[in-house]
């Protein structure tokens, strides 16, 4: 069978390869779909990703979608459903985040990661997985099921503001602003007006599908300047860009008792001047939260299963703006002028 | 009666002045100490301050330690009871915050201080207070109770340390970075003592009371640059110098699922030169929180009374290290080489 592999931190050295059927115990899973992430073309570029150990190749992947093929004796799955791997997997010697299942705050960094770390991703056409690392979706998700796993980040953040939140019995958020509108800043949208909050979104893209997506769930769309942040004083900031300017002009403008939740991340260096002594007075004066995340536990993907469910079909097909088949990887893999979420389509 | 009254935002204007005894209802207290913060000597400076509404003058003074002397019918309290006053009141239309008698955490900013804002202090020979706005203190608290309002602060950061820990089922704090080694650090040194946590503290001074106190308590003391602060790796950070360059420090090193606490206010403005980009990306991929704590409320207080309680009385003792009379104000105000916590003793 076929599946997209390539020699970690060796740039551009991704190829499709046969490799054999997937062997061993656990679910037989074949593949519908995988979705692209700025993680994955980190990857491609050699700046990211390790092989499994003893092997020289990773096969891609960590966004993903499948239908059950087979079962094991016993199972809670059934032959036709829709299932999502879950990305990281505990060392066999769990630290105590890990062996509280909480693998998402893994304590010590022995994790691996399908198509990331050490664990061949999902980007083949089959795959065996334990049933504990299979998450079942909805039978309606059989277009955007794939995008579960990037919703399962933005669950994750939403758990987090909500528990920090909880440190006052008295926290009832409000306003919900959101910088950057791809794929995760579209999710957490969706999130934030599945809890009923209001929402502002910002982004540098002035028109196009961002604004009418954001418009459709009733948000507020900003793309004329970072200054326009200061004044929206929102409740929870989810910072969803990882530029610079940006983190550090959410992190100086929120409401009292705000929570700023970090989920971008870009690379490179960007030292900005910035006055410390003004954050840390309004952080504390104000009562702030800044806070980052990664990852996501089974839980998470549990509360991301729900949302997807529950959202607005249509909405939620128009975020994959590009469908490649799987022989067209080069194509998926390239940035292209008003992508979102662009998916290899197994089916195709 | 004599008060420590000033005009506030007119620098240097100070004085003792002979004020009406308290009347009206509440509780009647004989002050026996009034302890000396930073947040004193800028409203004294003129930088800070607000007088009550209708009045050019505003008693000095939010750490309290008193004695009932008189109380209403039907009180908890009894004559001879060691008392604190809490600092912070709502606002007679409160906040949600405010509204569940979480007033260290209002949204609107429309509380009153007594000292500080729009409700005169305590240092005043004696003074009325509504029994709720009392905390009652141990009677062995009679030379150091003055510290409860100092400690309150830490009693806060602490449960909001733990809270915010607790959005994750494993969060089991073992290291602790204290850094600054003033009255602030030195009582969270304390609670973290408490806590059985190991306890790193960071400060300038190299000699003297403070690392014998921190030895005392079983804490390792640190004094030579911040370059060492990057290898403690603390789960906890508890910052309390407010100076820029310590809390960008603090802020990017620091363990995984690492809680650094802001508690330290410094004036100025210091623009430092910092990556954000790699900031942002270490807390993103290490799931770090930072937060800022001010104030404290009802339950904080009790919280502090507790721990007071149970701290080594004489180690408590020598956090006072200047006893100042009344009529010897100025010197009080004064900041000296050696200072830890200086106190108004109305007994001198």
């Amino acid at each position: 069978m076929r599946a997209l592999a390539l020699r970690p931190l060796h740039p551009h050295s991704a190829e499709l390869i046969e490799v054999p059927e997937p062997s061993g115990l656990g679910v037989l899973v074949r593949t519908l779909a995988v979705g692209i992430c700025g993680t994955d073309r980190e990857i491609l570029d050699g700046e990211y990703g390790w092989a499994p150990p003893g092997r020289e190749r990773l096969i891609l992947g960590h966004e993903s979608l499948g239908e059950v093929i087979e079962v094991e004796d016993g199972s809670s799955l059934r032959k036709g459903d829709l299932v999502v791997g879950i990305v990281r997997h505990p060392d066999p010697v769990p630290c105590p985040a890990c062996a509280a299942g909480e693998f998402d705050m893994c304590r010590n960094g022995q994790y691996s990661e399908h198509g990331i770390k050490e664990l061949d991703g999902f980007c083949r056409e089959r795959f065996r997985l334990a049933e504990e690392r299979l998450v079942r979706i909805d039978p309606k998700l059989r277009q955007s099921g794939v995008l579960l796993e990037p919703t399962s980040v933005v669950a994750k953040a939403w758990d987090h503001i909500e528990r920090i939140g909880a440190r006052t019995r008295s926290w009832s958020p409000r306003r919900v602003l959101v910088t950057g509108a791809g794929p995760i800043g579209l999710l957490a949208s969706l999130l934030t007006r599945q809890r009923g909050c209001e929402l502002h979104v910002y982004d540098r893209h002035e028109d196009g599908l961002k604004p009418e997506l954001i418009k459709e769930l009733g948000g507020e769309y900003h793309s004329s300047g970072l200054e326009a942040l200061c004044g929206i004083n929102a409740d929870v900031v989810i910072e969803c860009t990882g530029a610079a300017s940006v983190v550090a002009t959410v992190m100086s403008n929120n409401a009292r008792s705000g929570i700023v939740c970090l989920t971008g991340l870009s690379s490179g260096t960007h030292r900005i001047k910035h006055d410390f002594t003004a954050l840390n007075r309004a952080m504390v004066l104000e009562n702030d939260v800044v806070f980052g995340t990664v990852n996501a536990n089974r839980a998470h993907y549990e509360m991301a299963a729900a949302a997807l469910a529950q959202a607005e079909p249509n909405w939620l097909g128009r975020l994959i703006t590009r469908r490649v088949a799987l022989t067209d990887w080069r194509n998926a893999l390239e940035s292209k002028e008003g992508d979102i979420k662009t998916v290899i389509d197994f089916c195709l």
